[in-house]
């Protein structure tokens, strides 16, 4: 039986946080022993938001070693950058004759981004960023898309599209081009950022990073938000409302009771519920930090890793094309 | 001293009419030996304004006969499909990203196209046609861009996009990737309609052909449009309101004087007049129509044409996409 395609891809932004990490990269992982799976550095995507390119590709090496540490293998689920890949812009251009302008005009993320984001305009390329995501999508054939709640309308737009091409199109003996993929909704365990806020983001620099130390940890772990109430040992505090109890959930589940019933009643002061939460952290991803050493200190194996990716992907990507060019009669 | 590089190109449509003659390729062929010339066959174009591609490749292949028929030497200027070029593609997403949504909405041609074409929506890829005009231009670093008055706003977003490239990203000691390219605007001899209206268009069926015979031309200019008030031979008629006036304008200069006081006059009949230029015209396109017997019973000949040209507009795209990737550090 032909195992069913997953395409999933983040834009490059460096070091990964441990919010990917729960929020994303987990649940690729998991994903990988039963589903093909493809993973996208978006680099192209980064210039939706941003035109400073300077860091891009030293950007993807660092979130390829993270992916890979965190134990992606590249050798089942082929890693590789969007830009090397050219066939993401060719398809690109075509599917942007199938959507209305009006269509993306509505896609909420980008209300959201713009809100977010403080944009006094958007570019013609920003509006368009879901039929990039569908090229992304599509010419890998994927079936099946691993996004959260707020993600479903871009995979909508892409499933619009992939419709419209295959109403249109056809290929030999009235094959259809493209699978209409499907929206695979993971409940994000979202971590929330060091300061409170419901994400960590590098733009708030609230964030934990997959590859800080356990000394780093501490540092920042020390000065994360927690019930404002407990202010020493011997307070009484709320851990639903603590963000590091939040931590706790994810990373010591044994001790859970334990570290409640001791906020609760004031027996565990905050500095020892934040360094063993810290230490957890930190063992959680001491496998990760030693399988990263090993690829930092060799940055020219992981760019042969993506440059073997992407000789895979393209395959794939050609292919597509050939079958789009074919049902077109154009390129 | 090195020429100067000018970018002209078409949405293919099959054969052209004389109005494609005398509104631009006339004058393409008396560019080609001042300048370096590309010829671009804008085939993706297509797309902007309809989804139906059954036709674009024979419709490409006709009017590259009647671009070579007509004059244009492929060995000096480079004709070629603009989807056999990815970088086409390539350079449209990164341009994308150089522009707002708000810039590309107040293009007036994009307007005038909803209005005459009756288009109840806008897809995203046309709202973009302007863009890709840009990319078109710029791979080729176009100084030179020949186009009628209504063209400008393009020119002006080509202009605005590559000033916004090369002050964000240069190359090698600063180095400009892209000239900012002038509009070399044709005064338009544009030959109105067989029906009397402005524009000569296949969707109006109003055209002569550059590929009509005799006795073609003579069977649609008897239906020509002229004088209403002036019935019969005999009666006096008024020239500058005769289209068929306008073809002798362009196609029999020498009789022009006499035309017109036996229009007048009345001494002149419709029926003889107009038998008069569809021999001038049938004459003036006659070797173009001999050159495009032998192109059209040779269709593979013409198709090495477009392949050889497609070669050397290729390796030229190329460079300057990888100047474009190097100064973005991307791709």
């Amino acid at each position: 039986m032909n195992k069913k395609i997953i395409l999933s891809g983040m834009r490059p932004t460096g070091k990964l946080h441990i919010g990917h990490f729960t929020g994303a990269l987990e649940n690729w992982v998991a994903l990988q022993g039963e589903y093909l799976n493809y993973h996208l550095i978006a680099d192209y995507h980064t210039l939706t938001t941003s035109l400073d390119t300077s860091m891009v590709f030293e950007d993807s090496v660092e979130m390829a070693i993270d992916w890979i540490a965190c134990g992606i293998n590249p050798d089942k689920s082929p890693v590789f950058r969007q830009s090397q890949i050219k066939q993401h812009t060719e398809l690109f251009l075509i599917l942007s004759m199938l959507i209305t302008k009006a269509r993306l005009e509505k896609n909420p993320t980008l209300k959201e981004q713009i809100r977010d984001m403080n944009l006094q305009s958007v570019t013609y390329g920003h509006l368009g960023y879901p039929v990039l995501q569908a090229a992304d999508i599509l010419l890998y054939k994927g079936e099946l898309v691993p996004v959260g709640e707020d993600q479903v309308p871009h995979v909508e737009i892409t499933r619009q599209i992939a419709g419209v091409f295959n109403e249109r199109y056809t290929g030999i003996n009235g094959k259809l081009i493209f699978p209409v993929p499907e929206p695979m909704i993971t409940k994000f365990a979202r971590l929330p950022g060091l300061d409170g806020k419901a994400k960590m983001s590098k733009s708030l620099d609230n964030t934990i990073l997959i590859s800080d130390n356990e000394c780093n940890i501490k540092a920042k772990i020390k000065k994360a938000y927690t019930d404002p109430n407990k202010l020493r040992k011997g307070d009484k505090g709320n851990p639903d409302i603590c963000l590091v109890y939040t931590y706790h959930k994810k990373f010591n589940e044994p001790e859970l009771s334990q570290i409640r019933d001791g906020c609760a009643s004031g027996t565990l002061g905050c500095f020892d519920c934040k360094m063993n939460v810290a230490s957890k952290i930190s063992d959680y991803f001491l496998p990760v930090r030693e399988k990263r050493l090993i690829l930092e200190n060799n940055k020219n194996h992981v760019l042969e890793i993506l440059i073997e990716g992407e000789k895979k992907a393209r395959v794939i990507a050609e292919n597509t094309m050939k079958e789009v060019r074919e049902s077109m009669k154009l390129g």
